[in-house]
């Protein structure tokens, strides 16, 4: 269960909060919705734009008008990319305030995105980015057409530069303040689909 | 209520979506926890970690750990970023694939951010930095002594170069998607948080 970190830049600081096993990283990945994909631009200054995005084995598929613009941005078929996904899972509230922490699971992905020319596999990676966010869904609408397929950018980004981060439990204070009379723990944060609503 | 874009970068490409008031900026970076802070690496890759911060009046804060890494990242007392901060309000079902979306509230900022070396102002970032995850709670927790007001890095960055962009209601399909048999609309989210829990 123990991997070692995959390059240095994908090595997290935090000792004891970082993880590489692939089932870990996978399994983070699965659950959230959004991740946050950062380039550098061409005047050398960073960009962050939140976007969808899906996971097929051992890479990633981003799509769409991010992916359009870290192209452009790019002169060749690939770009550098990070793609991080944090779940926020609670407040950790401690009797000092040096010590408040949140409870989460990150996975932060170094990589080379380089875009997906072949149709079938665009195809499939459409599908599959609707069906991360609604499983069974891309059998339920209409497929995209062939003018939709080309107005849509798809870049696939590979899992071999991942780690995670993880931190659960109460707080850790130090010795000395344990007695204080403020209220610690943890608030747990839970995220809720509420019903689909035609109106919106 | 129509300003227009501080300057190319900040541009929202997308038409309708974009805003520039600051009013709404500010509502969306107070409604969110963490943001996504993006930096360009010395080796010249982005980087991107999660990570909370505060708004005080027309600039934010950032602390701690990765603002130590994102300081270390360059040569100066100040660096590039890019934060970025997400709330997703609904997944967008729409009839076909091409028109699914989500609603969501974003901002991106950019600009330079610069350490904090006055202890005051200092203090009151940490302050405020509590305070925005628990309003309140800094008068309730035992503030920090001078050895940890030492190992805490804090950042400011301006709000001057920041956009929103904003997505609501239903799915926008193809008239003659309109008919297909199948649930269209869209699925709220919302963000639940529990009672404090002294276990974790």
């Amino acid at each position: 269960m123990s991997q070692p970190p995959p390059s240095p830049r994908a090595t997290v600081r935090y000792k004891g909060r970082g993880h590489y096993d692939r089932a870990l990283i996978h399994e983070i990945l699965d659950a959230a919705d959004v991740c946050h994909l950062g380039v550098v631009q061409a005047d050398g200054s960073p960009m962050v734009l939140p976007t969808l995005y899906a996971r097929d084995g051992d890479h990633v598929y981003v799509h769409g008008s991010p992916a359009s613009r870290l192209l452009r941005a790019s002169k060749k078929d690939g770009v550098q990319v990070c793609l991080t996904v944090m779940l926020l899972d609670g407040y950790v509230m401690a009797k000092s305030a040096f010590h408040h922490s949140i409870n989460y699971r990150s996975v932060v992905v170094f990589g080379e995105a380089t875009e997906v020319r072949d149709v079938e596999e665009k195809r499939r990676a459409l599908e599959l980015l609707v069906d991360h966010v609604h499983p069974g869904r891309s059998a339920e609408c209409r497929a995209p057409n062939d003018k939709e397929l080309a107005a849509t950018a798809v870049l696939r980004l590979p899992l071999g530069e991942a780690s995670a981060k993880v931190r659960t439990g109460p707080p850790i204070d130090d010795d000395e303040d344990l007695d204080l009379p403020y209220p610690a723990g943890v608030i747990p944060v839970t995220v809720v689909r509420g019903e689909l609503s035609a109106t919106g």
